[in-house]
């Protein structure tokens, strides 16, 4: 148990025998209401944090307790305008995709166990199984990195070269932590460029996409400001131009490879040390020292070493300074990386990206299987951010389940990097002992962290669910058979539709739908108009732009005049 | 191992024996290589049928045999074309769910295992379970309405009434049949309308929206001939009118337990006879009457007498017919569920899909959750049908996975029902008795045998799988920089562009390129051109369209120009 929950329970314990005095000592009811709202409060919070669920209902369902009826831990659902934003987001990132000559391909939710095995190093043990039930040991997917070599693989023949994308969902047994948004199940939204060709054209491209999609999502139409550096005395205050929602941060494997080896780590002690460095992000400088000290038993001297290069951040100028380092000049490993790094920012330059790009050298990512250029997009530490960022989750009051997701950190909004040897893993090599792989490099989009962020941009009530354009509505008897016959007049011509399934409505509920439902327009009968030969058309939305019963036009021209009002 | 398996195996180590004697009897070369080329085949059909994997690329690596290169059982990938016909499948699914109100929500793949217990009777067997790690017993989802009505009963007070569609993948630990198109995970793509409403309104427009989306889909553009009836001597041969695709099979389950009481079935048979009964699409009667009264112990005469009924199918006329029959008239549930049918073909009427439906009175489906109205939409067994059915899986060559699936049957496109008391089964009680249930109807589209029609349907070197519509070439020197930045501005000006990742590519794979990506457009340039500031533009699908070289545009009016070739 955390601090937090045994904190939450303490206060617990403690709210709730103060109540029961309370209720003792005939409190004032108010004063009793006050205080159970505070611990309906603390229980959410405990329930959210230790990923347990909330009485369904509102604790009303005597007869189901038999069925616990929640979601497993670390996933949840998602509701009609919640789904609305995420689709809308995904087709802003596929646009973007698409607009790069990208295809999509599918693979299963889960894997043969083997093919997943030995891809994550430490993280292997959060990968989900199925049970062995008589056939194959297979596990949920815990990337679509991994899937996507496995395919290219099986299909070398076909797909030398790709650029694929995949939206999916992914699998990862963590502890859940709803309030950093980290779940069990979640989507990814990769792109990756497969194929042998010119040295980092496609790094950079892939980059241009990233800037492009999050640009695009408007993840970020704030001022930016100044992002303060998390390890102490080092501030990295590098401004970037008006309007850039987040920077890239760069970094090479074969310069950090470098680096460390300058610095004195020894071989066999570079991945773990290269993973204390990832831990830059969330802990101080002091404490991933300790972590290489004493955990990973690194010399102090190498550590104070690693130190001084990893508080380094900027553009081409850093660059050109390291390319200068005597020490790194003499290790071959550090300058390939700087080397493929200058063609880095000679592309990145032409694709018009370069001030949105950081060299920053703490940059480790976790995964094993990166081999060349590794990236992060993050959200800078702006006031307009935060504000944004500290803004409720919208519709929470009633999803209660999300009552915890509204503190999302800054972070990482996209990440990737070169692994050329994954598909080499899977494919082997011919007979003429020639390798089978395929290199590969790619980015995969945070859309969690950018729905959460997007959700809290928009006002709850007014994200629009449905599609409905044209509401019909009867004055009066009902007409529920002559309701239904427009509505099919109105689908074969394209309009979208609904009526109410009642056989003799009133007119307030059917106003109110469309008030509920956001529906633009009406078509409004009752017998007079039937016998008219006419309907009556009315701009929901804006009430007074027409008459109060609506206009009336004749039926037969009541598709043109809707598609005209529609825009079709 | 089944009789075909078996029989394979048979003929592999067969004309494994033969192949060998005409190596030591020194035959021609071809002669051999024919008969190795007969029995791959033959191996390729033994690793479908058994659902094992076939060697990857081609048997050549060698290194790779430490991996079983391949999906799990019962599982495929869809490569890029596939993806494209997918998604065109989908969205045009969507585009009908919409048109009608459809709102969509997602839940995760995986449940409590408690949450699906109970719900799918003898299938239950077939629901694949997570692997305990030390938490939740969880179990993969088997179907969307199961998780939908879960989701309605946490969300009763939000979601009294709801139209949701859903597409995603479900999982069935069924024993695969690829030549069947039964897979272990497959989509589902549901709408569903919850809510106490108008009774049978929202029945018949679930109906109509079956009817568009397989219309919308073209799945059958084809003239309707006659169905034969599977069992002897009756032949079910109502015409349906010109262009409709399918027939929707409707029957009620009242009607159905009021006709087995009537036939003088005992109530604790009516499930298992139920179920005999819905194994009449696949059997002759006489098996199915052997199954009703060797195995589960029934009458005879009962069999005989619903064997009288169970052949009967029709419009209106037999609704009316049987509302006249003395027996039933005397059973109150027959008679509820065919005064049901009366209202149902009344709105079937006014929606306009009185022709496509046939009220069927073998039509009982397996699940055990339905209440009232079930339907089932099939092909009709026409020589149209049957010739794209019987049409080999375009791109099958080129992903021996497939190799067997040339045979689609004729069977269920669509199919679903009414469920009353589903979503009670989760909900419970209010404090004051009342029940939190929900009633609900809804279709599931069979997205998967959709999809094998319509690949069937177009040849697969035609299917764009990419949607780029301009690609930048270079004559002469490569200008690699100067390609990218053209890039730049087309992707700035929402126009969809690749280029070669190669400093100095040649011209004709850089044509060939686009032939294979079917790329409408290019941008050709060159020194002279980057000199005089103009490109050049060439249409790349009509070559004889430009000039050889293409059209010289200024470079100002590049962008102005390929958006009025596109049409943008």
């Amino acid at each position: 148990m955390t601090d937090s929950e045994a904190s939450l329970k303490q206060q617990i314990t403690e709210l709730g025998d103060k109540i029961r005095q309370l209720k003792v000592d005939k409190a004032a009811k108010d004063v009793i209401d006050q205080e159970v709202a505070v611990l309906k409060q603390l229980k959410a919070k405990l329930a959210v944090a230790t990923g347990e669920p909330l009485p369904a209902s509102g604790g009303k369902s005597k007869k189901a307790a038999q069925f616990t009826l929640k979601t497993p831990k670390g996933t949840r659902d998602f509701n009609d305008k919640e789904m609305a934003v995420r689709e809308a987001m995904f087709d802003t990132i596929k646009g973007v995709f698409r607009k790069h000559g990208g295809v999509t391909i599918d693979t299963p939710v889960f894997e043969l166990k083997e093919i997943l095995s030995g891809k994550y190093g430490e993280d292997s043990k959060l990968i989900y199984d199925l049970e062995d039930q008589g056939g194959e040991k297979c596990s949920l997917r815990y990337d679509l990195t991994v899937p996507f070599s496995r395919f290219l693989a099986m299909n070398s023949t076909l797909y030398q070269n790709i650029k694929r994308y995949h939206i999916g969902k992914v699998y990862r047994r963590d502890q859940p932590a709803m309030t950093k948004g980290r779940m069990r199940e979640f989507y990814q939204c990769d792109f990756d460029i497969a194929g042998a060709h010119e040295p980092m054209v496609p790094d950079a491209e892939i980059v241009r996409i990233a800037v492009e999609v999050l640009t695009a999502l408007d993840v970020g139409d704030f001022i930016i400001k100044v992002r303060v550096w998390p390890f102490k005395g080092v501030v990295f205050c590098k401004l970037v131009a008006n309007h850039a929602c987040s920077r890239v941060k760069i970094n090479h494997r074969k310069v950090l490879d470098g680096m460390f080896a300058v610095c004195g780590v020894p071989e066999d002690k570079i991945r773990p040390i290269s993973s204390a460095v990832d831990k830059m992000d969330k802990l101080p400088w002091e404490e991933v020292r300790k972590e290489m000290v004493d955990e990973k038993g690194l010399d102090p001297a190498a550590a104070d070493r690693i130190g001084r290069y990893i508080c380094l951040s900027g553009g081409e100028d850093l660059l050109n300074r390291l390319l200068q380092d005597e020490q790194l000049k003499a290790n071959a490993s550090a300058m390939a990386g700087l080397q493929d790094m200058q063609l880095f920012f000679r592309y990145a330059k032409v694709f018009k990206i370069a001030d949105r790009v950081s060299f920053d050298l703490s940059l480790a990512r976790g995964l094993d299987y990166y081999t060349g250029v590794i990236y992060e997009a993050v959200l800078v530490d702006s006031e307009e951010n935060n504000k944004i960022l500290a803004q409720e989750m919208p519709g929470q009051a009633k999803a209660p389940q999300d009552a915890d997701e509204s503190q999302v950190r800054l972070g990482s909004i996209a990440a990737g990097g070169r692994y050329d040897e994954l598909v080499g893993m899977f494919a082997g090599s011919n007979r003429k002992g020639k390798s089978n792989n395929i290199p590969c490099v790619g980015v995969s989009v945070g859309v969690e962290r950018v729905f959460s962020i997007l959700m809290r941009k928009q006002k709850y009530e007014e994200i629009k669910a449905n599609q409905t354009e044209v509401y019909v509505i009867a004055v009066g008897d009902g007409l529920l058979d002559e309701r239904m016959a427009i509505a099919v007049e109105l689908w074969e011509n394209g309009i979208k539709a609904e009526y109410m399934f009642k056989a003799k409505p009133k007119l307030q509920p059917q106003f109110t739908a469309c008030d509920r439902d956001l529906i633009p327009l009406s078509v409004i009968i009752g017998k007079d108009e039937l016998a008219k030969g006419v309907v009556k058309i009315k701009d929901m939305q804006n009430k007074n732009a027409d008459e109060a019963g609506g206009v009336e036009v004749p039926y037969t021209e009541m598709v043109a005049e809707l598609k005209r009002r529609l825009g079709h």
